[in-house]
């Protein structure tokens, strides 16, 4: 039995953290793996012309999902969606996943078959063959993993250390929706367990409900960049808010970044809500996560190329001083980007 | 929300049927996809003279595991081994996995470390990149979720559909041994709940207890026998039990099988054990799981190279006759073999 000795709480150190811990465990050996963890994929050799891409994550229910207000074909949809999208940010095409489902006894077959439905429209809009899995029982709560493989030309593949001084910071479609999504669901939901009378009208948050439960992952984006001739230094997808995800980006290459305010991409209903529920549009965008977009650098030449490419809008520029991650208010001011992210080991539980 | 409208309990139907059904929602598209789910692996066209196998696994506690008892290195460990197993099942070497982790917020750091100990000790004896994976928080309980990755030349893949008609039956190690591990663990927990004041003694059961707690994969046997120049006609890992796992074998080969009681490799632990818990020591063999063994048919003309190959013996033929699944007793009776296998969501939970 385990002796408790020393007791770090993991909370103390948070996620990344803790994964850069127990890194240095690890080194490939292997001459075929070309990048191990730290990256959106793993990056092994498949061929001369190619690399094969390898991403896992987990969904938690409880913690990445609330089965309250999450219908199961929209989960199992997300699920798979959500490692497209770390396909997607090494500049790859998703080919194959795994869907591991650890599932309480007390929940039916038609229930297991909604989640896999789900997977199922998944892997036909995004041409991908499941090849394989894991169904059993779990003695409390839902968990769905799923690894997926994927493959880039090699002289192609993307990773999250390219970014120069100079280059342009892209993003693809618009951020902050997701966040409100959820705020807006935890709202109901927390009316609903109040016991209000009414049925919630949701009609009017269609758009960021959708972007929060059925995301999608940007496919399309990396085929437009691919048409234009545009090959990103770095790439990373957001999904633990672009603050989060544009540092790690930064970090890993060494550089720091400028980014401008009003270049933000927020959509109308973003705005809408965000003002609704009081809470600053900017905020939600930098900080709220889950948006499944990507973000990325171009060396600056690429600049005529990009306006080829559609859905995409440039957002500001890396710098060389690392020790600079800022924004240009609307105001003017310099505001300093700090790692607020979420994190699910400093998140209260649902 | 949800609407329950029909409502079939998942333990009616059991893991493999479950599987079945989920199964048919997917045809693969890719070429490139050689197999998709129901064997071991996935089998993946790497080149022309590779194949790439993929294959998962997830551990979730209260089902696969007790942490009462299972040291968190050994548990680290096995999540790891019995992922390997899959790759042997299927002819192959194991190269990269990828390690996810749901645990809850009360476990520290420390904890943490000492799982992924377990996975880094299996990592170097077999020769493993760990490539990837992630680390998230658990509302309840801990779940391991494994990817792994290998490889096999194209030509000797070998599949669990491919038994003939004489074929030998072969196993590697001895069977049993795992499964009265958990049932000697379970009593010391019991005794332990119950507040007994003596330490267990559990020297006398380190053999047994290893096999359950710390199991290894033949990768030795896979190497063994392409020494010896035998290519297996079919092959399997024993995970959920020799019955079951041979039935899966003669299912997908379309085959009958006649197996001799006094041929099955039941090591003297656990022969001795089995009498000290008052269990028939062949049921142990045939119904017990988690031996992790491989269990393999060979064409009848590899009977001379295959005694060159250590670990492994004969316990049995392949007949034509698929409705005739057989075991020869001691007494010379013929008694039938029927599935009755572990599933997790036909057991109590933990």
């Amino acid at each position: 039995m385990y002796k408790k000795q020393q007791f770090t709480p993991i909370s103390q150190i948070g996620e990344h953290k803790l994964i850069e811990l127990l890194c240095k465990k690890f080194k490939p050996t292997h001459p075929e793996t070309i990048i191990g963890p730290g990256d959106d994929a793993a990056v092994l050799k498949k061929n001369t012309n190619k690399n094969t891409l390898v991403s896992t994550d987990m969904l938690v229910e409880g913690i990445h999902f609330d089965l309250m207000y999450t219908p199961l074909v929209h989960l199992g949809y997300k699920s798979i969606v959500v490692n497209i999208s770390d396909i997607c940010a090494m500049n790859g095409t998703a080919l194959q996943v795994l869907v591991s489902l650890a599932i309480p006894n007390k929940y039916s077959v038609e229930m297991v078959d909604q989640i896999y439905e789900g997977v199922s429209r998944a892997c036909l809009n995004y041409n991908l063959d499941l090849i394989g899995g894991d169904v059993t029982a779990s003695a409390t709560g839902m968990v769905i993993s799923v690894s997926i493989l994927g493959e880039c030309r090699a002289k192609q593949t993307v990773t999250r250390d390219g970014a120069k001084h100079n280059d342009l910071i892209v993003v693809s479609g618009n951020l902050g929706a997701s966040y409100l999504g959820l705020q807006i669901l935890e709202r109901e939901k927390a009316a609903f367990t109040e016991g209000a009378s009414e049925q919630p009208e949701l009609d009017n948050y269609k758009y960021i409900l959708e972007r929060q439960l059925k995301p999608e992952a940007r496919a399309d984006v990396i085929e437009g960049l691919d048409s234009a001739g545009v090959l990103p230094s770095s790439m990373i997808d957001v999904s633990d808010g672009l603050s989060t995800d544009l540092l790690h980006l930064s970090n890993m290459s060494g550089t720091g970044f400028k980014l401008f305010e009003d270049k933000l991409p927020i959509s109308k209903k973003t705005r809408e809500t965000a003002k609704e529920l009081n809470v600053n549009p900017t905020t939600c965008a930098l900080y709220g996560g889950e948006d499944y977009e990507l973000l990325f650098t171009v060396p600056i030449d690429c600049h005529e190329k990009l306006s080829s490419v559609n859905n995409i809008c440039i957002i500001g520029h890396v710098t060389k001083d690392k020790g600079k991650r800022e924004m240009i208010t609307q105001e003017g001011q310099k505001i300093n980007i700090e790692n607020t992210g979420w994190d699910p080991f400093k998140t209260e539980q649902m």
